[in-house]
């Protein structure tokens, strides 16, 4: 067993319950005053185009331009003062890293943010815009990890890791929940997975409020640990990954994997020629800058016959599903467009 | 006198009157149904950049990427079958043509449209795509109104004038019309100036529900007819334009001059730099498309001091200046960004 996957050999995934409706519904009410409700935006062509009525719940015009800051903003604010005391690290390929940034400059505390030397320019620039340190590391989750605890023990910074934390998954769900808020009769909803923090949230967000809609996460076929995982029963870790979708090169951790295989209802995959050009769609069609992570949440239902593969429960309506889309970011760097 | 405008030996600028406003409610009551209500949006960290309060008006974000489907769906719906009974035709940079091309599919007429050489592909394409004929010609005023001229000849097909119309000018008072009645105490409004369509119709619309409001025209220093005919006092037209705002090649009509002249409080110019600069300021910091002649709008604002050098009178509420800004239109071609 020496090469086994040190996750799975140490934490047995029943150990996870997903957080509870009441503990959204803190973060929620916790977060709304410092963060931006974001519009839900439509777009007769991609609904003409896909065969259904699609709803983006649009978190790239969010604070810091991603959902990050739902998360970050909720785990900053639950401390205590003697918790924040000697500052926050987090680790972060760069919006989770500018969400730790900018809330822990609202809430007048030091932060650390170790980023793999791969991000983009502009992810490094936004997180010393808020003001916090870069610490650089190679591009693996191991490196990453190691880092982390290196600044962790020179500092004595308290350290909230990107997803595998109750209090960042429930910060995450209120993105669903306000999407569900605003369009109660959606069908099935459509997240990116990356560590799996806005996924497992999405889950309990929009089942929290509508038990049977299905839940599915949208991953890049380069980093296809969750769907690995899922498809395996066992926690299957990915070391590093070169996709364009630099936000989703991360892997699941024990807890978000305990939740989403309780409750996500797929995974599906898009390879990087897919996602680069859902990206150029979004961005022709609906005017909105997007970035590639965000795109790989629509890049699977751009392919024939997506829609009536999920084999969705007919509406009792009569009508083509109605499927939410969730947008995560918007940070590009306008200097190497893949396109 | 051999030499001089032939607009200006012909036309005696004081015969225009301005749309009245009723004939601005009753295209808004036309259009309404058809066009989208566009959002206005907002950018906290623009409006620390520039020391206001800023509300831009999204048309980029309306039916065919641009505000020009307001007056071309007024001017085709006020027609009589008769008048539409040979088709439209008329003569465009790009977004006019496809705002004609998509008002007359609605109508179920066929429509010609004149183009010059030089237009982004993307907007060829848009206008192919609602079903227009494209005729092309050489990139200049007098090659555009002979072509169209001669398609007119030929088809019997309806003229309609991009900007030099009653029934477009009211149609594109609509966008400052609506933004007025959403943020109803802006203190000025700032929108690109090309032919002078959206600028004389935003004088309209706006100082209709607001008299005392300043209206800026903003104007590339390469296409700055608009700059100089107001300066001078007599009409100046300008043959040709290379400037990357696009959309911004044309010269004032005597209608547009006549009504401009009446109502604007200015016109601001703007370099290719700032233009290509304020471009990619938008994308990035508000994560929305918008053509460079629509960044034309706010180019000017962001140098320093310029909100001080408009001397606005001091507001009754002690705040910075809220300021409107007319965000045209998002259609470019992403395969040749100026960045």
């Amino acid at each position: 067993m020496a090469h086994m996957n040190p996750h799975q050999k140490t934490v047995p995934v029943e150990d996870f319950a997903p957080p509870s409706w009441d503990s959204i519904k803190q973060a929620h009410a916790r977060i709304a005053p410092k963060i931006h409700r974001t519009p839900v935006l439509i777009s007769s062509s991609l609904d003409k185009l896909i065969g259904a009525n699609i709803f983006f719940k649009c978190d790239n015009f969010q604070k810091t331009g991603s959902f990050k800051i739902r998360g970050a903003t909720n785990a900053i604010f639950s401390l205590t003062d003697a918790d924040v005391a000697h500052g926050i690290v987090t680790q972060s390929s760069g919006n989770h890293g500018a969400a730790i940034a900018c809330a822990g400059a609202w809430r007048g505390v030091k932060t650390w943010v170790v980023m793999p030397k791969n991000a983009p320019a502009v992810k490094f620039r936004a997180v010393e815009s808020y003001g916090a340190q870069v610490a650089l590391c190679e591009p693996t989750v191991t490196a990453r990890n190691e880092a982390a605890a290196r600044v962790r023990a020179e500092t004595g910074a308290y350290l909230i890791h990107p997803y595998d934390d109750d209090r960042i998954i429930a910060g995450q769900a209120t993105a669903a929940k306000e999407l569900l808020e605003e369009i109660g009769d959606l069908d099935a909803v459509f997240a990116p997975v990356s560590g799996g923090g806005l996924l497992s949230g999405t889950c309990v967000g929009a089942k929290g409020l509508r038990p049977n809609i299905r839940i599915f996460g949208c991953e890049p076929e380069r980093a296809d640990d969750a769907y690995r995982s899922l498809a395996s029963g066992t926690l299957q870790c990915q070391e590093s990954s070169d996709t364009i979708a630099d936000g989703l090169r991360a892997s699941l951790a024990p807890r978000t994997f305990a939740i989403l295989r309780k409750l996500v209802d797929g995974i599906l995959l898009a390879s990087e020629e897919e996602i680069i050009s859902a990206t150029r769609l979004i961005w022709e069609r609906m005017k909105i800058i997007i970035e590639p992570s965000s795109a790989v949440a629509i890049a699977p239902l751009l392919r024939a016959g997506a829609v009536a593969a999920l084999n969705l429960p007919p509406r009792a309506d009569g009508r083509a599903p109605k499927l939410g889309v969730i947008f995560s970011g918007g940070n590009v760097d306008l200097s190497s467009l893949p396109f």
